[in-house]
């Protein structure tokens, strides 16, 4: 749980002409949203493959751009990690056009009746979807990022703004130029998609202090960026992603069914904020010593307490005894922390003290503690012998992805376009007045 | 549309002893938010009426609290609105009663499920509504309001912390012991439900500071209460409330249907967010003169531009000129701003720039004026020849009513229970992992 206090609010100042010229750019935003709004899903899906096809056939200038962008990082030393992330080839540009053309083919969110009746004074009542209006984003140097989020608040009807971290600066130039490009020849104002990253971290800051202008700012990215837009921005903010993942292997669980469980959980892709980082094992759990030589035949370090040390047949390079940091810590890389307990409580009680509220699973096969685990666990998403990489927006059928929200308001869990909707009541009546 | 800069953010500081004693309570709430969250609808539902029947039984003692607030409130100056809202007598209290009957009638919105498939791979995924946790509310002198507040949060399963305004502090003292008294026959932990009242505005700020401890912070107000919270509370914040709702009269309307909308509208209870403040003729609307003098025979005192004057019968006592300020006012009074304009179009650009979002109405006979003002009308209702004063919770059927809500994100316009309610995906298989 994030813990804060008054002492630790940071204060900084925009400079006033940074922030009249993101204010500006959000009116002119928003005025381009009304547009979006009132546009036929034709109309999107036509500037969505228009998109499409202008990536596809400036491919050469984008890799162009992104050379630079590579060059730069690599000569200022940024992590290989940071720098794959940051890389574009053709076969990544062919996912971003694919990703355009899926989201065409999916349903508009817009206009979408999700509640509605006819009340006793013959008042027609319908709640419907409409978009949210302008849509901030702030991500950290993932040029894919640029797309999909202005593909996906195109089709959501919205206007985007976005500030994709400087690393990216070139290739996001050009991602957006493109973009823009292909707006005006749908029809669509320009100002539909917009990037305040000429002003750098400035930039950034002005669109966090933006209320009123900017409907809603998505932070994708670090646990340092997601905190720094958390605690600043003005602006109303849904948080994403961190993901302290547990995994409960109870003593009815059968090691046939847990072990590929925990393992993929862990290895399917170590950086993903779904993987899971801690394993509480149930004191006594016949399938414990088979998933723990499991995790270790993929290469999993395991961060073990006295008691899990044993059942992974002592400590050695790859089985390091748990400091009490591991229990806090996202990896993201083939380590796991693994602690025997004592009971379901127990784990319960651990899981409440770590987790960051994002996905917890059981494995069990004692109905009254699948139950007692489901009703007791505060995250955004729990699962029942289910691998906890399945909390993911394609794989539960909710089409693309605007992120995966650890909050509770609004959105919690993977985030489809229908978060970036807000709903308005319409009511029709024949005269009625209020007696 | 609420305009600010970084400049007019306010920064303050909370002692850190009361940071520290309301941190301390909101993680009592939280324990107890969490006994909360999995009780039976019927168990919740008990305490209601216990609470009902301790508050009926201990009218004497309620009354005397409240005299002395009233007593204090008259001697410091109190305006007599405020003096009103803050009294309680016999009735009222029957009236906080009933609402406490009421609730407990109304369905249990925890553990709804909203959606759900099984998914082409055998996972069973639902997506079930779950309590927020620990809700917070910061209100000014309604004694009726800690009731409701307490009530809503308990049926939703959520643990409520109250700050309720220094002029009622002996009534709302009184009032949250009786409640915590009851939570605690009821068989429920007492800090259910606290008042941070005895640290003062110490108290709120330090609500407004406790993120990651307070789910979710619900100011109800006037402009300036909610204006503070919105700009200083670092816990999530749902908006309520403010009104500046325009009714437009299209050429087509007829008089016979225009005019009770139009002064229903208006009178029939002028303090309310969703009582119209401007009417925008379309003209030549042949309606029109005969909805002004439907407002004056009411006793409403018209603020008109030139053209809306001659409609009126020329200046007068009632018959003002307005001024530029009338068109951003929420009077909420027996005032009305009237202006004729040339087209839907002038009308819908002077509602996107006066509007506040709460609500507006059309009142014409032409489908497609109706389509278009509810297309384009980007406001949390929208009525088609029916009053703005059904813009509330309890006549949409949606039950007791947490507020309206005049943002986008969460909740949008009247919040009923669900809207204290988060989201949480459950997911079950037989060991399905994700390939």
């Amino acid at each position: 749980m994030t813990q804060n206090t008054a002492e630790t609010q940071t204060a900084f100042t925009v400079p006033e002409e940074v922030q009249s010229a993101v204010n500006a750019m959000a009116d002119d935003a928003r005025a381009a949203s009304r547009v979006l709004a009132t546009a036929h899903r034709s109309r999107k899906d036509r500037a969505l493959h228009r998109i499409a096809e202008a990536i596809d056939s400036h491919r050469e200038t984008i890799l162009r751009s992104n050379a630079q962008d590579v060059e730069r990082g690599r000569e200022k030393g940024l992590a290989e990690n940071l720098l794959d992330r940051l890389s574009l080839d053709h076969e990544r540009i062919d996912g971003l056009i694919s990703a355009l053309q899926s989201l065409a083919a999916q349903t508009d969110p817009v206009g979408q009746v999700i509640d509605g009746q006819t009340l006793p004074n013959g008042l027609r009542v319908e709640q419907l979807r409409v978009p949210l209006g302008v849509v901030g984003a702030i991500y950290e140097a993932r040029p894919n990022v640029t797309v999909d989020i202005a593909g996906l608040a195109i089709k959501s009807g919205n206007a985007a703004m976005l500030r994709g971290g400087s690393a990216a600066s070139k290739t996001n130039t050009t991602l957006v130029g493109i973009i823009r490009d292909a707006m005006y020849g749908a029809g669509f104002p320009v100002d539909s998609v917009q990037s305040v990253d000429e002003f750098g971290r400035d930039g950034a800051n002005a669109l966090m202090q933006a209320r009123g202008r900017v409907d809603v700012l998505i932070p994708r990215g670090g646990h340092n960026l997601i905190q720094s837009v958390v605690n600043n921005a003005r602006v109303p903010v849904i948080e994403t992603g961190e993901g302290n993942v547990h995994v409960y292997l109870d003593s009815t669980a059968e090691a046939k069914t847990a072990t590929p469980l925990v393992v993929n959980s862990k290895i399917h892709r170590p950086s993903a904020c779904n993987s899971a980082e801690t394993l509480l094992i149930r004191e006594g759990a016949p399938a414990a010593r088979e998933v723990l030589a499991g995790l270790l035949k993929e290469n999993v370090r395991l961060h073990v307490d006295e008691r899990a040390a044993e059942l992974a047949g002592g400590y050695s390079e790859r089985v390091v005894a748990a400091e009490p940091g591991d229990w806090e810590a996202e990896s993201l890389a083939l380590e796991m922390s693994v602690k025997v307990v004592d009971s379901l409580e127990a784990a319960l009680d651990h899981i409440q003290r770590y987790s960051t509220g994002h996905t917890e699973a059981v494995i069990t096969n004692d109905l009254r503690v699948a139950d007692e685990f489901v009703a007791r666990v505060d995250s955004a998403a729990v699962m029942v012998n289910a691998s906890t990489r399945f909390t993911d927006g394609g794989e539960l059928g909710l089409g693309a992805e605007v992120g995966i929200s650890t909050q509770k308001l609004h959105a919690r869990g993977p985030m489809g376009m229908a978060q970036l909707t807000s709903t308005q009541w319409v009511v029709r009546g024949e005269g009625q007045i209020r007696g």
